[in-house]
């Protein structure tokens, strides 16, 4: 058991019905913000960083979105359903569009063929955390 | 002119169309950051801070968001419209949660009070660039 | 009176005897992180980019910096003097490295002269403030 | 191989003498950001959150810390040797602070005792990337 699921365990108000979804998510997007911060820094350390200035601003734009949305998820007491819902869509929306351009760079660098797949993970943990949140739960809360 | 709306309009690829809008909205995402989290710190100065939890928390959330999304507004080269939608209303709805729960104590709180202002302040910014877009921008860039 | 100062003020154990360096700093760190964000932007749009990745990679340090530190200082109740003075210097060092490194390219571009005045203000915010820190604090908290 | 670990790997400018000590370094800063947000959270959660005040704010200061430490580091291509000392010297400095508070509630609260185990480790890691930085640093790059 990683430290961070530990962690989770020992919050007295965790979610119960889709913990785990939760738990991925939080590990993914803190991956995916520290693999586009270091891909930013390799696209730019590139002879032709001239053809990667899109790649780095996603990658920076990816790391921002994904940072804020796993401390937000990381705040599991109350979540707040209509602010996740939208979070996470924003979140899966930053993974989708780096790993996009990320991809057209792959064949070339390895360092984009790793973000790109990381990027693709945490667009997915996004996507199951979203599925899994308690629909109508915007309601329930109040 | 502020130093930021210098900063902006010295950049080569600066939008033509909603700059004011633009700027308007990383002013506010930054001040609405830096005013939540200290929304949270007096919250938990406070005596009776078994009753603020909620109020904390969306602060800290509103936080979060908040400096994601005007870190991804200043990159305003060439915006990936998807993602801009996506970010702002993930920011307004923040703004949204926060607001509603600092009124709750406004009355008491001279500090809920004024950060209340300042996320209705923000997501108002947020709500303008976004009307602001340009329509079908997001197939209009590829 | 700006926001800022208007919520600072409102915070039950606002510090009594260096509050406007303190408030000063928190402003400049906010600043500094939204310029620095966008001369990184503005600097990836440069035709000569590849002139500009040192600047680039300072300007996204210096934000980082920049951010946790006008955070950190957000939070006033009862600062921990160690903790707080290696935070200061910290950032007095982020500004000093990306002024230093803005000032070879602002003849050439305007926005890496306006972020040279920014880090430069944020320095000196950051020194004002380590200045009036309570000398001996880190033993009188306890 | 953590995803990570093959990102750094794929970095063209990756540093040769310390790859390890750093690695471990941004590894510990993200887990410990992740952690102590959590933490914070736990302790707002618990009934008796007026004991728990301080432990909150240092919580958050030590996320801020770590994450913009972590972020730093990541950024390999170039370090800039005074800035990394300042801000591994501060990220240390913060774990200190937030494990020595996370002590006092260990006993009661699973979650402060974890947390404090990750605050140590990020410690060590800091101190041992700060050791294991070439000497005369400083000097030698200019």
């Amino acid at each position: 058991m990683s430290a961070l699921t530990e962690m989770l365990r020992s919050h007295p108000q965790k979610p119960t019905t889709h913990f785990d979804a939760i738990a991925r998510c939080i590990e993914a997007c803190f991956e995916c913000e520290q693999i586009c911060v270091t891909c930013a820094d390799a696209c730019l350390a590139e002879e032709q960083v001239g053809m990667l200035r899109e790649c780095i601003r996603l990658n920076l734009d990816c790391a921002d979105l994904c940072g804020a949305t796993g401390r937000l998820i990381s705040r599991q007491a109350r979540p707040e359903p209509a602010l996740w819902r939208a979070t996470l869509e924003a979140c899966a929306q930053a993974c989708r569009s780096c790993a996009e351009e990320c991809a057209k760079h792959q064949d070339r660098h390895e360092h984009c063929r790793i973000c790109k797949e990381s990027c693709e993970r945490c667009e997915r943990a996004c996507r199951d955390a979203l599925q899994q949140m308690p629909s109508g739960g915007a309601e329930s809360r109040h």
